[in-house]
């Protein structure tokens, strides 16, 4: 019964994540009734991006410039550089405010079943940006997968001949995590790197 | 961290209905990530839909020609009328292909709380419409809500003076609804309407 054209949106939006059809077509119907007050904004928003998207040629974030709002932002400490696995592992540490360096994104994992082999990441970028001098310190910030963890192992050994710290992001109990409900492997982590009571 | 465009598509998509701040941020992420397979074609189904978006003068349906698909579509029956309380509804039945007719959109539902009066919906339209003649039937397609079904005995007052059949839509079980969880108006109106086995 609808348009060819509001089908086409409501199919478009549905294949976002978060989104079905059912939900894509409540947002659809929303956006048709508030033409001025959700339709118009959000197409606005959609063109600005879309027009000035880029990936930084220095980190490989996206942003609206290239470099990055976070490679040229000069109150960030260049001795530290956070290595993560995606643009959206980037985005979250960065919304917690409490690394103060820059990123570097390898753009995956190394994975066997998937056929993801060192020369398909970002890993030669890493190494000249290491190599180029004053990189104090490496945090190898990869998810705490089998995955993840591997590339976090083959990245320490190609980075070992440089003279900077290795560090990686402490495993143990999420906070507000239930000891009865967590996983044996975060709770032998967790164990495993218990610390004196302070 | 993320530019001032990127920001500003979240909160945008943030505030569509079944989106939050962070289901948000995870659809900005796809579509900033797929450029050419997700953000281009939501945009340009966005600005199609922009473009052309119109009320339907007759019936109130929200489409992107005036007068509507349904409204201009010749396989549909004059004869049947089926009046709904929003453009969200006639989606709903539409979807159900079973109502071979015409519909018309009240615009909401009267409601003493929120102020909506008589005068505030679509009625006289709706009466010009019955008035006209060609129309047997009415179907009084309310939510079954106290407010939709006051609206359904307001309209019936109203139409009353016409020769034409009013009906609304059955109430009862929804379908795979088992009794236990059913609440008791539904299941009162389930046994009133009780039928004999066929």
């Amino acid at each position: 019964m609808a348009s060819q054209e509001i089908d086409a949106l409501t199919s478009a939006l549905a294949r976002l994540p978060g989104f079905g059809p059912r939900s894509a077509r409540r947002a659809v119907l929303h956006l048709v009734k508030k033409r001025e007050g959700a339709l118009a904004p959000l197409r606005a928003a959609l063109v600005a991006v879309e027009e000035r998207l880029a990936t930084c040629g220095i980190c490989g974030n996206v942003d609206t410039t290239d470099p990055c709002g976070i490679c040229t932002d000069p109150r960030r400490d260049d001795r530290a550089l956070c290595v993560v696995e995606d643009v959206s592992d980037l985005w979250a540490l960065d919304r917690s405010r409490l690394f103060p360096g820059r990123f570097h994104v390898l753009g995956g994992r190394l994975s066997a079943l998937e056929g993801i082999r060192p020369e398909d990441l970002a890993i030669d970028s890493l190494l000249a940006r290491v190599a180029g001098g004053g990189v104090d310190e490496v945090v190898l910030a990869m998810n705490a997968t089998l995955e993840g963890q591997t590339t976090a192992h083959y990245l320490a050994e190609r980075l070992e001949k440089f003279p900077v710290r290795l560090t990686q992001l402490a495993h143990g109990l999420p906070v507000g995590g239930e000891l009865d409900y967590l996983d044996e492997g975060t709770l032998a982590q967790a164990l495993r790197a218990r610390r004196p009571v302070a």
